[in-house]
């Protein structure tokens, strides 16, 4: 390892990627970390966020320059003497914050809520945490997960998003049986839906404005879908989805996979009394929200904020089962030195998931 | 009982109340019913929006004439044939809604969700249901309490307001040691102080901009105050109220009970991370809402409305402790006759809580 | 109607069954009833003990003369007057147990706790309460659920053991991912591993001593098996099982559906740390148990009473999904006059599901 | 701190204590540790078993020789460069067992549970774990809760049984003005009465054999009583309790705090439908036990295991409140070389609390 080398993508600000080489991160200090060579990294939303405008609203943004990426995977590169859950050429998805594991929320299972968490890319407490776009990436073993030898690395870097999608679900406490909308078929909300139907739920409603992304959800996923109409109002768009599909009562479960305010209006006023909704999209800081409405149904909202204990695993387990097409997800990996061309198809809402591949040696 | 003549005070519409003589209901073919001479009759902010302009908001509107009132105490005077529970002469504090007991919803231990809901006078599915501002009114049986011997049915009154308090600390899952901050220190928002108090919350704090109520979650409750500062933004009212009362990390659970903006926003930013959130107070139909904020603490929101499933019961049981001074929620008793007083006082803000005198021959 | 006879098989007492016409039941007192006219019924456990010993225990024993039977389906032949979810000639399938809706357990959503049930060929309050072993059957409506266009009214009976296996694994808290044991392979432990699987559990392990059953839940199910080896302890046994199927840490979920004492103690011994265990078989009044052990493991042992609130709402859901082969759980069915062979051949421990044909017309 | 001494009462077998200086525990590899000068150390059963009989049943046992203690309280002495939460002076109770922080059961929220749990006098996983019996004890400083100044180290000391009470109400999931039942007023059915008070619950009835110690209950706590009676059966105890205190339906809780076969049978006996068990004493490995009953009355029965994340934050925030006569229940304090002396009067069940103070220097 003495003499490898560590590429990376910096961003140096909004518009700013530059190659350049870092520090090779150190496991002499980190007895229960590993070193990753990373062979693909997602992108995400918030990466897009990153590249085009420097930042999410004005208070999300990491110090500069950062290494983007935090949806990966890889091959074990060198373990650390505490390791012993994976060791070296595992191939693995990584799961990219660490929580302190030592504070309240920690210790009480909540360690996506820990106030010294850091993450890959994001903003933390102390100095600029550089994310999975290099060849090298360092975290503890147990935020590793294997990859099925029947899938490929490139699926690996599904098993964020398939978290991300899995806590969301947990979180709205879905029942077998019961009916979900999912506002929004990004691939969140298209892993959602995926997520609902192991999840042991009744109905499955996919919602976009995007024809291209309802198509993926009824031929790829299996979903009912209802083409969200701009022209109507909040209420006209709730009253033609329920005729559609038969909801008389409403949903019991709505997943909120969008952030913007007339999905969440539609979303409450979708729900039957007494059910549940989860706000797994961010949008704007501050939105118009029916709280009268919320009331008289008795409705319990939930803020969904990333992974916690048990999410990875659980999309792990639920990967195995090979009903979720990974495959289909990815619609385009791009090379390594093109990374900024895979942010600029995301920003156009191009296909659902583009991968860049940070070490072409390894699948 | 063949005699007895039923004096009600009706609401032609706003502002327009007459005394008159309504139909003396029936116990024939409501062998679960009991007929309950009314004693005092309370004022809810409800009862002032439908005299003052005949509904609440829009939608919420109940058929015309009706007679008012939903807050009530009195004395058994007849019962049906199935009743056990209790018989001619019993002082009982009363429930004011009745569920189908058939539906999903009932089933399923949510009957305060049940569509077939009658509650007095208030919107129903058919005829006009009239309240408790008469002689008589009629439920069933298993939904009237025991007024304990050492209590007026005057504190009578006081179960209803305090069976909605019960049910949002219910509903907002308030573990022992918990800190509690309750926004509004109205008659409920008061009692929300005061139960929180009796579930073993830790910290609980009262927030009003009313010196009045202050002084009374002060000085009757012994709860620690926070005077709402209106020149101020949200984010610095949290700031000071954090400061003042070394909440660092912000309380568990937020009990909303004004449903105004600023309120609403300002529980949001003073909850912790992981915390819980109800929303008994009701306002405006749209509140701009830190829909961001909760997604990043992931905080649990909750829809409250009205009472379930034992909430009568345990408020009767915290009763019986003896702590709660519910003698001091009373502000004053009006006369029958100057009910419009009553809901003049009461929307001019004066005092706790206003009750009216139904029939002076019971204590 | 007026002319209907109902042909009745009444058990006198252990081994005396009698075929004799019993009143037609009336609906003109319950609107909210209807008339079953019954294609099949199904033998359950219970049925063979009362047939066989007169009673289940001392305790659990049905006045005398009583029509067995539980589990069935049938055609509606009559309706109340307040009855709007089915209506005459409506396949269904039956849930045979009825609440009184109006006490503490039924409002608060447990309503198969109520003191005052009526139970099908059950012991319960009052007078004697007649099965479903007869041309005509009388319950309430909301009891009733379709059975799918699809489905044959033999497989409508499989509803009831479902709805057993449903109420199992709500009460167990199962949750998605998790691995579950099933100790005993009859039809509530063979469909306790069905719905298991439709709730998206992880690993399911049947175990039995019955070679026949545990090939069933092998070739219909596609279960993983263990068959317990009686000659062997309880930890022997364990640790073959964990070894066998690679279960390091235990099931976090076990469903015990025998009831016999060694089955218990293995449950025990299998589970995770912090496992769920629910006890649906039932055996001997008392048995020993690892009490030291369910307190270092911090387990949560449940008992299991029937069905309640949604189950058999859920268990028709997931029927309709088509992945559980109803079909295969009937090993035979026997003509009306021929039930005793039919309870014999059960006792016998022949095949999974007896069935008895009450009116041949109906499918 | 480098010419201190450690001066330790260690076991080497059953009854056979010496007094020797041993190691001083070293911070220089623990930053995030802190060394304690123990004041008080407290008697618990399983010192007494591992004093009379060198284990508790067959598999319980620590290695030899070891330091004895594990309910202490004492000042910070030293703390290690990633301590912030207290500092040296602190006057500080201690949580004598320490989780690895990172499995599954640890992130989880369940740390309790943790296989590789440090508990001070304990068997585990490696090495001779040494107690608090001794001059200098070490632990994480997240570990230690500070003992407000209006109380004692003496009273510092009952925050360890006070932990082990709040995780089993906890556990147990008592809900405001439900009724309780503890059978066993030992320590901790004591402070489990004590616990369940302050955690809102309704009526509260210890049960036990010994006079002394329902009079304590009675006199010191103000509970309700029953005196078990071992001439006579389960039923027969349990339709006396119920007769005297009016518990027609039975109670929603148990709290069991003996382990005793007959008093786990009244538990079971005691409790209402739907209800709440909790088995917080130890006993024999193998107890007769009601499963009928259990199953009948769908009661939820959970094994308890010691206390996990907030137990002593709640333990402490209730002795803050001043409603728990911490200081009546310490019998007896002994200076530290007569250790022997109060394992020998707990062993014959003198007083309620036995104290060994350690360091007579500190209060």
């Amino acid at each position: 390892m003495a003499t490898e080398k560590n590429q990376a993508c910096l961003l140096y600000g909004a518009g700013d990627a530059r190659f350049e080489e870092i520090a090779v991160p150190s496991l002499e200090d980190n007895p229960r970390d590993v070193l990753i060579r990373i062979a693909y990294t997602g992108v995400c939303g918030s990466d897009v966020h990153f590249w085009a405008h420097g930042g999410i609203n004005e208070m999300v943004r990491p110090g500069y320059p950062v290494t983007l990426g935090h949806e990966a995977s890889g091959v074990v590169a060198s373990v650390g003497s505490a390791v012993t859950n994976v060791k070296v050429g595992d191939r693995v998805a990584i799961e990219p914050g660490f929580p302190c594991c030592h504070c309240s929320f920690c210790l009480a299972g909540k360690y996506n809520l820990c106030p010294d968490m850091t993450f890959a890319a994001s903003p933390g407490p102390g100095d600029v945490v550089h994310g999975t776009l290099a060849t090298l990436f360092r975290l503890p073993g147990d935020f590793c997960y294997k990859v099925p030898d029947d899938l490929g690395l490139d699926e690996g870097v599904i098993f964020e998003p398939l978290a991300v999608a899995v806590h969301g679900l947990r979180l709205a406490k879905l029942k077998p049986g019961q009916d979900v909308i999912v506002l929004g078929a990004g691939p969140v909300g298209l892993l959602s839906c995926a997520v609902a139907r192991e999840f042991g739920a009744g109905r499955i409603i996919a919602v976009d404005l995007n024809e291209d992304r309802l198509a993926f959800a009824e031929n790829e996923l299996g979903m009912s879908t209802y083409k969200f109409n701009t022209a109507k109002s909040v209420e006209e768009n709730a009253a033609d989805l329920t005729a559609e599909q038969h909801l008389q009562e409403g949903a019991d479960v709505i997943v909120e996979a969008t952030g913007v305010a007339s999905c969440v209006q539609t979303g409450i006023e979708l729900i039957k009394r007494g059910g549940s909704y989860v706000q797994v999209g961010l949008g704007k800081k501050m939105v118009e929200f029916p709280l009268v409405v919320m009331s008289e149904k008795e409705i319990t909202v939930r803020g969904c904020f990333r992974y916690g204990p048990g999410d990875f695993a659980l999309a792990s387990n639920l990967v195995s089962r090979g009903k979720i097409p990974l495959k289909r997800f990815i619609s385009k990996v791009f090379p390594f030195r093109q990374a900024p061309d895979a942010w600029e198809a995301a920003r156009k809402g191009q296909g659902v998931k583009m991968l860049i591949q940070v070490d072409g040696s390894q699948t």
